[in-house]
């Protein structure tokens, strides 16, 4: 063949190549970002190492400079601890971890801590240290990433022995941070984790030295969240296709029943002979285009709703208790809505309305969470801010409220972030109504309360009046009807009181 | 070693399989702003293709739809088409690609392309098919993508004759689509794209059929960007351990040379004593901490700023003439700035202002572009925004323009993007300030015109005040002088009409 025109060469890079020429799109876009980020990604890893243990985390947190703007930092925590022998991967390699699976976790990119650890190297140029124990002996390891290849390198192994039985991780790494222009943000997760996670004790010793405690509220770990098949609503093309591969041999009756959630063998039976399919045809025999009639045919059957076990929402009353101990609100209405669907995958909203909240300025603040996790930066593009920007408080209110906290929590198999930095959610519809009614109904019982309390406000002027004039009116009365003493009207006074006036 | 605690199991999954996980992440987040996408991606494709073979572009894209919600879109351009040996790859594999250089382009991700085949596959269960031709024989390829391993099926190959001499390449893809409520934003994308790029030549037929044609109104191709050596300050301390890799076996002098631009023999010599090292050391002998003073020192140093011949801006009368043509504003100011340094890559911001523009509601409109491609989707979190947000209107134009369209043009070898789907600028505080500046002087140029408009009318005024008294004011000093004839004023009307006076 010919070449008639000069074209360009092709080649290939390492998707941790990727994130190092595009270390943005993980969040890590200027040095005040990255030491909120690099704290983040640290904690939530030992936050969610913990809770799949069921242990009740404590998390030692600490930052340091050593130099003009290199940060150092360490964070331990009293989790399993990573096995020795998974450490390089599991830190040192993307897209590589234990968090893949259909379930409720923090991280759900398998790049969130490797990320940290890459953005250490390159803008530290040394490994990172990572110490880990079952309880047994303690391993510590420095570590490298390979950029190019994606592939952990260990610079030094070590064995130790453990006197105390002491088991979790340290994780300890180098980067160039700016602590000073992310601090209001790095205080603010920290606050809103202790809210979404009461389970947990946080401590942050800052670069000034001094500690900030984020004590345990709740003294029992949130019920882990089960690992579930996919919904037959929440499989694609794609899916359906592994997950016939994964099931060669069986008929579709039992491939039904066996890779979905919510299909019993009634169910599988009046789905596929609806859909024209025999339940005792193999898998084995599908064309390409039966597949696609069968996805088809799954979209449009009426299923049972997705299980909702395998999701761990905070609840209304930890949830009003850590708003109630950390913002001191006067009044705190919280609303969990029931499980929802968004293609296929089981979601649950949580939305608190906080009023008259003790250092909040302005108006209306918004803080949002997502699988118990704060949302902290690019609030502007998020599902949450959107239904807030267009919600009719005066139709609720009758004023916008001051000094108010709105939170929304929405958790998911599958949060739909529209960044890898985990920061902002997009808007299905399904999430935004969820949010909107949760919001709704908050609203409607803070209007309970402040009608109560103008009922109550109202009263007492009444008692007042009726104090003030009631014994001129008993006395003058009395005079009247020539009587020498005037009635008792405390007992009155006292009806009235009491509201049964 | 004694398992003590439960530890969860760990795996693997390929980059492809991580997009198809977290589509959203690339901005297919639902069938809407899927189908401007899918259309973006193949559109930004042909075009960087044409691009580089310098060649003008002429693409035609047609959009219908084959069922209740599936698309179908073909794409094709006269580009130099991608090599048929290398379809498989360049289309069905991630992170594959000829875009990864040290130069402006439009695709800098590999993975634009790939996602929309991706997309199109798990939504439709349909295979993409992939037309090209260099000028002689023409290749058919029906493409899959092996999602868990991130590799290229293909599914059947044709070789045709190429009667016509065609060259070029078309892409067809089924999807899941939303046409209706994608509308405006494909047709500001286009309207925008003929903006950036007036040299392409644009045709769109929409699912109703209807022709849109965007014509050329630039008769040449742009300047191809070069592609560079990094500038010393653009450089981390991955890519200085890459780079020296590459130069083992020779001196400090010649590696710095050979590997950077703008450093020249003397230059290296100097920089290289300043940080005390010896100019003739081999640099394999460089230790670890070595290698991170050298870094140290070169950020330090105040090399030349970086080459900016590898930016491509639009130019301030190809944007002013594609805006006039476009919005047919009153009156354009545009202004380009001098290339400009963050983290080590040059970067140019060009602004333009349009004042009294047709067919825009409301004060000031946002246009946003990078590289040419203009962004649609995220404007609340991106850099000219914030820019925007706080800019003070009233102290250059004394009241807030009306009518006016703002455009921003960001063109770097690395733009700093905070999505994947490449729609939103993260904001390094050199960025901002460029927009800032390149809208300050557009406004004192917008300011000039207004307040020229305002001296017109101003002159008008006075004419028609002289004209009316002048003429009884020459009588009258006649009469009252005795002559018989008023002099001649239209004389002195004239010189006041030409602003003379």
């Amino acid at each position: 063949m010919e070449v008639l025109i000069m074209q360009p060469a092709f080649g290939e890079i390492s998707v941790s190549d990727f994130f190092y020429r595009h270390r943005e799109l993980a969040g890590f876009s200027n040095p005040s970002r990255a030491t909120y980020m690099v704290i983040r990604e640290a904690v939530e890893n030992s936050l969610d190492a913990c809770e799949e243990a069921g242990i009740l985390p404590n998390i030692k947190v600490s930052l340091s400079y050593t130099g003009d703007e290199l940060c150092h930092l360490r964070v331990e925590d009293n989790g399993p601890g990573v096995p020795p022998s998974e450490v390089p991967f599991a830190f040192g390699k993307f897209l590589y971890g234990s968090k893949f699976g259909v379930r409720q976790s923090r991280g759900v990119f398998g790049l969130g801590i490797t990320m940290a650890l890459l953005y250490s190297q390159v803008t530290s140029g040394r490994p990172a240290r990572i110490i880990v124990s079952n309880g047994g002996d303690i391993f510590e390891v420095k570590l490298r990433i390979d950029i190019e290849k994606n592939m952990p390198l260990v610079e030094g192994k070590k064995r130790l022995a453990n006197m105390e039985e002491w088991h979790g991780s340290i994780v300890e790494l180098y980067f160039k941070g700016d602590y000073p222009r992310a601090e209001k943000r790095i205080m603010e997760y920290f606050k809103l984790t202790s809210i979404a996670s009461p389970h947990a004790e946080i401590a942050f010793t800052d670069p000034a030295g001094d500690q900030h405690l984020f004590r345990r509220s709740v003294e029992k770990a949130p019920k882990q969240p089960v690992e579930t098949l996919p919904h037959p609503h929440g499989v694609d093309a794609e899916m359906l296709r592994r997950l016939l591969k994964r099931s060669e041999g069986k008929s579709l009756l039992s491939f039904m029943v066996k890779s979905f959630q919510r299909v019993g063998y009634a169910t599988a039976r009046k789905f596929l002979e609806s859909a024209g399919f025999s339940p005792h045809q193999p898998t084995s025999t599908l064309t390409n285009d039966d597949v696609l009639e069968l996805l088809d045919a799954m979209r449009k059957y009426s299923f049972p709703p997705p299980d909702a076990r395998c999701l761990s929402p905070i609840g209304e009353d930890a949830l009003r208790d850590a708003i109630m101990r950390i913002f001191e609100p006067e009044f705190v209405a919280v609303c969990e809505r029931p499980p929802s669907v968004y293609l296929g995958h089981p979601f649950i909203v949580e939305v608190a309305v906080a009023y008259g909240c003790k250092g909040i300025e302005g108006e209306i603040v918004l803080y949002r969470f997502a699988n118990r996790v704060p949302l902290i930066y690019d609030a502007h593009s998020d599902v949450s801010m959107n239904v807030l920007r267009r919600f009719n408080w005066g139709s609720y209110l009758h004023v916008r409220p001051q000094a108010t906290a709105v939170f929304t929590h929405i958790c998911s198999t599958r949060i739909p972030f529209k960044t890898a930095g985990k920061e902002c959610i997009a808007d299905p519809p399904e999430v935004e109504r969820e949010i909107e009614l949760a919001l709704k109904e908050c609203c409607r019982r803070l209007k309970t309360h402040l009608t109560g309390r103008v009922s109550v406000e109202e009263r007492g002027r009444r008692f007042n009046a009726y104090k003030k004039y009631l014994p001129k009116i008993a006395q003058f009365a009395s005079e009247l009807a020539g009587r020498k003493n005037a009635p008792n009207v405390s007992l009155i006074l006292e009806r009235i009181l009491e509201g049964k006036n």
